[in-house]
């Protein structure tokens, strides 16, 4: 049918790690390069979590190499995923914050389980950190400006029957049915023809892609900078601390 | 009452051939000029559409002087119209694909026949075809950005409904209560200064007219380069072909 | 509780005079340099009026030299609120038109009393004057660019409940509740930490903000030449008599 399903499953809650992001890029890579594919749904095989973000451990007391590392390998997925010329369709089947709204944000088109339980959402301003200006380019595109301002100062995150409302996903249906309705919804974009399509979907988003990579050195610079601050260290500790006793 | 009503007259369809383009550039200037003129109704004279859009005949099998004349009598008319200093409504009273989409959303106002049957939108992908930027951006204006990216690669056509629940249109009325309507917004518009008026209105719009003023000659070599391809003027053979059968 | 009120009591209607920005400003910078105010709430100690904008009597037969003085004063006022470090919070107890609108818009959230008698919104257009660049860009930022558009030229006073589904107020709380509504708000935006919060409220103001700061004296220039007309003064004079006779 030309269309790849690509399952997150990296227990316990799909944290986006250099590894998986590193394999993430090379999976996307070889899809697009793959003249046989052309659409992707992005969905979870762990319960209840889309994917809980960017992995935190990598954030932690790492050396400056493995932070330039770790935050290139997330652009480099951005780049890959938000200027896919495949058709990308998320199927968001569990909760979604930051990094997992984040690829949810950046396919073309996103289903989310209507259960009021998931949430997903740009939440780093309550880890007390600050979103990178593409994570939010990504989003203004996505509800807007003043969704954006409030949401993101906030942390929102927005269980899934608001985040449809605000424009954040496109539908909602019930969880049982959303890869069906992901197929579905392929089927309609496919229908299309694949060069029109592309160059269309580029000319909507080829000027957020460019300021990134217009920025990309600085980026790491501005993250390297940030994460090194022993105040910055210091939440994020406490944050993991916090996750284990959860458990 | 300082409102002219223009009516598009040109059977079957309302296409936006080369004369037709000419020939409506030229209206909007002896109005502009007339300062006995301060606003437009734009509707159409042929029923069930207000025009199916740019005339595909004059882009298939043609010279490259042809070509730029006809992509520069397009632009002329946009230009003219989007940057128009009269009031303009649009008293959409039938189906308006592509090019009538983009007159529709170049005015300052725009009512549509609540007929489900009547439909608009910038369907081009449809066509394997890619709206221009500035179609593009006269629709992000109208619609926001995320409406405009699913909309302009899906090539939907909206029925008058869904239309206005996203914002393509502004009002509903029933059919034989267009032009009324139509006359009683213009009224509203024309009870303000037109000084103030036209110099809000440069405000909002100059940003976008302004694009296509700086990349013009690069978006008739664009479009030149485009239609001459083989395999675009084939897939617009073959719909020619399925419209000629439609009737 | 870290929480300043600022009520504005400049009776009959709030207007903003230069004394009123002046000291509002200067009220502004002591709350912003004063570590242990974390947010303010920006209310009216007038009945039914928030602010009536613009004293029309400051941009009426003054000189040169005071129109300067008076426009820098409002960007002043305009650049520490929009760019204010601190929550800002409107709690709009009553009719806001232009320049009472603008600060309402550039607060981090607006509550409205629910009285439909009470309006909101840029209306400069009704008195045959234009809005400033950067009151559009401020009122794009929060209601989109085909409201904006709209709003603008026709210089609509949006009733609450409008303004409401606008998305020009956030939200709607019967009038006795309005500032017992601001405080639970703001408490909600202050459980966030200080740090990141502000860095992204900088993300997403900075653009607009930093429009206003290249183009300040070109502004100014702008608006001299404009109050300077006579068309202008003589229409401004005419507005301020309707105004004392509706008295």
């Amino acid at each position: 049918t030309g269309v790849a399903t690509m399952k997150f499953k990296s227990p316990p809650v799909n944290s986006l790690s250099l590894e998986f992001l590193t394999e993430f890029s090379i999976s996307l890579e070889k899809l697009e390069n793959n003249r046989a594919c052309r659409g992707v749904i992005i969905t979870s095989a762990v319960p209840k979590i889309f994917s809980s973000g960017l992995d935190i451990t990598e954030m932690c007391g790492k050396s400056v190499e493995h932070y330039t590392e770790f935050w290139r390998a997330l652009q480099e997925m951005w780049l890959r995923l938000y200027g896919s010329n495949m058709v990308t369709v998320a199927a968001v089947n569990g909760s979604s914050p930051a990094g997992g709204c984040l690829v949810a944000l950046s396919c073309d088109y996103r289903i989310m389980a209507e259960n009021p339980k998931f949430s997903i959402g740009l939440n780093e301003a309550q880890l007390g950190i600050v979103a990178p200006f593409w994570f939010k380019d990504a989003f203004v595109n996505v509800v807007g400006h003043r969704v954006a301002e409030r949401s993101l100062q906030l942390g929102s995150l927005h269980p899934a029957p608001e985040a449809h409302k605000l424009g954040l996903v496109d539908e909602l249906v019930p969880e049982e049915k959303l890869m069906e309705k992901a197929a579905a919804v392929m089927a309609q974009w496919l229908a299309l023809p694949d060069h029109a399509r592309q160059l269309t979907k580029t000319m909507m988003r080829k000027a957020v892609l460019d300021r990134l990579v217009a920025h990309r050195e600085e980026d790491i610079k501005n993250f390297i900078s940030f994460v090194s601050k022993e105040s910055i260290q210091k939440s994020l500790r406490m944050y993991m601390e916090m996750l284990k006793k959860r458990k």
